[in-house]
């Protein structure tokens, strides 16, 4: 049975973690959970953020589902640089997905879009780009200082995960794959990503494909988001188009996401993509969605297809019957999810 | 009397931009103009893109108004950079300017949002950071190929487009400056916009002050884009945001934009933001609006403020009037704004 390593941390973290629990208890029985409290709480009681004890005892897990970290008492940039992008390129976790669908009973922001019509999955790069950590400055703090961030990408990073776009793409129904960079302007990445684009796509004849620069992708997911399926992209332009996809099918409170190292050499991890939210902690007032679908997403990603899909057919329901007034009750919205799920 | 170069360009370009020309005829007789024949049919005819002779003497005017230039005959990534991106950088254009108001009569994709609650400005850098050319690749075209890409970042780039957000948000009604970026994984860079920002926010106590990272502005732009007033950032997360927010206030079709050297030491350059539209050229439907408001923009750099106002009022008027059902006739719509703006 599946080995779950759980990093409930800060805030809503823990609430809408026991909650996505429950809910795997409901379709899977039996999963293992080893619990570490990683996240502001343990860095401020001991200072660590990511011990190499603890880096090495996760990864001895099938997965890790993680619920939120961070707090306004910690500087920004500790946890997210010490303890999300350092396990997303320790354990390579270089397919970042992170799926965007219009739920019934969800309202876009948008006035012409309809539940049912967007349903896109962003396969973001998660291990190289402008989060390689590259760059330095020089004359720092006076009038002559200069800084600079570098991307690197390489042929190997970008093949890989165009790879999994197209094979995700050829699972879907629209089996399309759109890929999005800045190719007028970044020539030298661009250029690797659109000829290794082109290459991966010479051997799916039978998948559909475009490219858009990635000011025009921003524009169209705002005018028109129902024309993507999937969509392949380096890590910056991922972070932000998915959160333009999260926008527009109904915020962030929704999406669910994972970092994935498709080949399992280490494990995949699941988060939410909301924060901590410490203004509504401990209220029992945060939605469990987006954690609850990112267990679903871990689910599949181990191979039980099965108990993800009625997982999502849940809170399909949920979202279904929620009524646009109802406040959220976390452990309620859990209990009805798990009871749907489990049949 | 000012002296302008017009480039009309390709495709829709000479359509619009004899409007523009018209509406600023009508309020500011007597304006010198020489035109160049600049864009995809120039480089098709002479292989030339920006001869250097050319360069001079747009150099000699006191600004550039430019319809859209672009062909899909011409290989990608020529005339953006040979041509758009080498004005920019010769004529140190460092405010990029995008100005995004949700007009009268116009209705924005977000069905929250009511005409007149969105006016913002955003004050993208133009001459630095992931634009600069920096880069290049290794080992191309085999599994080894490296490729990097390199923001380049100084203290005199950084300071002097924060200080004209400032000047900028200084003469307006909200006084709020965000600051947009990535800080959090772009550290270098992000530190000496933060410690530059904070900077020259000491010496305006006066104006209001927020920092964002780029995927919670995109997201705030579709969700809430009323909250912004100036937002100055680099120059590719300007690049994504303002045709996010072009988006979300009617389209490119009725965004300017100006790229201005503020000190006056070379030619500013206002275009449209839309292109060259190739598949309505020549038919006399394309709206000249965001043409008109970008001669409304030059004029305004040029102290022509009185001038640049009457226009912006006409086209309030005109959009104000249309009925979403009409069909856009360029001509006629360049005839009433002039009108109305002559008074
Ligand atoms: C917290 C931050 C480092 C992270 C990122 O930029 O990847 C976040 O925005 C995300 O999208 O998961
Ligand atoms: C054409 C391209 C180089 C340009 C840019 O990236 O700046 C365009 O997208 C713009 O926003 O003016």
């Amino acid at each position: 049975m599946a080995r779950i390593a759980v990093v409930a941390g800060d805030g809503i973290g823990p609430e809408v973690v026991a909650e996505a629990r429950k809910v795997v208890d409901a379709v899977l029985p039996g999963v293992e959970v080893t619990e570490y409290d990683l996240g502001a709480a343990r860095y401020h009681r001991t200072g660590e953020v990511l011990p190499d004890s603890v880096l090495g005892e996760l990864a001895g897990h099938d997965a890790i589902l993680l619920g939120a970290v961070g707090d306004p008492t910690v500087p920004p940039g500790v946890l997210e640089r010490g303890l999300l992008l350092k396990l997303r390129f320790a354990f390579d976790q270089y397919v970042n997905l992170r799926p965007s669908r219009l739920w019934p009973g969800v309202t876009s922001p948008l006035a012409a879009v309809k539940p049912g019509e967007v349903d896109l999955v962003v396969v973001r790069e998660g291990t190289e780009g402008l989060y390689a950590g590259a760059g330095g400055s020089l004359h720092r703090g006076t009038p002559a200082e200069i800084a600079t961030e570098e991307s690197l990408n390489t042929r190997h990073g970008v093949e890989r995960v165009i790879r999994d776009a197209f094979a995700r793409a050829a699972r879907r129904e629209r089996r399309k794959v759109t890929l999005v960079h800045k190719t007028n302007v970044l020539t030298h990445a661009g250029s690797l990503w659109s000829r290794t684009f082109e290459a991966v796509a010479a051997e799916h004849p039978d998948i559909a494909t475009e490219y858009q620069h990635v000011d025009a992708a921003a524009m169209f997911l705002v005018t028109q988001p129902q024309r993507y399926d999937v969509v392949v992209t380096d890590n910056l332009f991922g972070d932000i188009l998915t959160d333009i996809a999260a926008a527009v099918t109904g915020g962030i409170g929704l999406a669910a996401s994972g970092c994935i190292n498709p080949d399992g050499a280490y494990p995949s991890m699941f988060e939410p993509v909301h924060g901590s939210a410490p203004d509504i902690a401990g209220r029992g007032v945060a939605d469990p969605v987006a954690a609850v679908l990112s267990a679903a997403l871990l689910l599949d990603q181990l191979g039980h297809a099965d108990a993800a899909a009625r997982i999502t057919a849940a809170v399909s329901a949920e979202l279904a019957a929620r009524s646009p007034e109802a406040v959220v009750r976390t452990a309620e919205v859990g209990d009805r999810i798990a009871a749907q799920a489990a049949g």
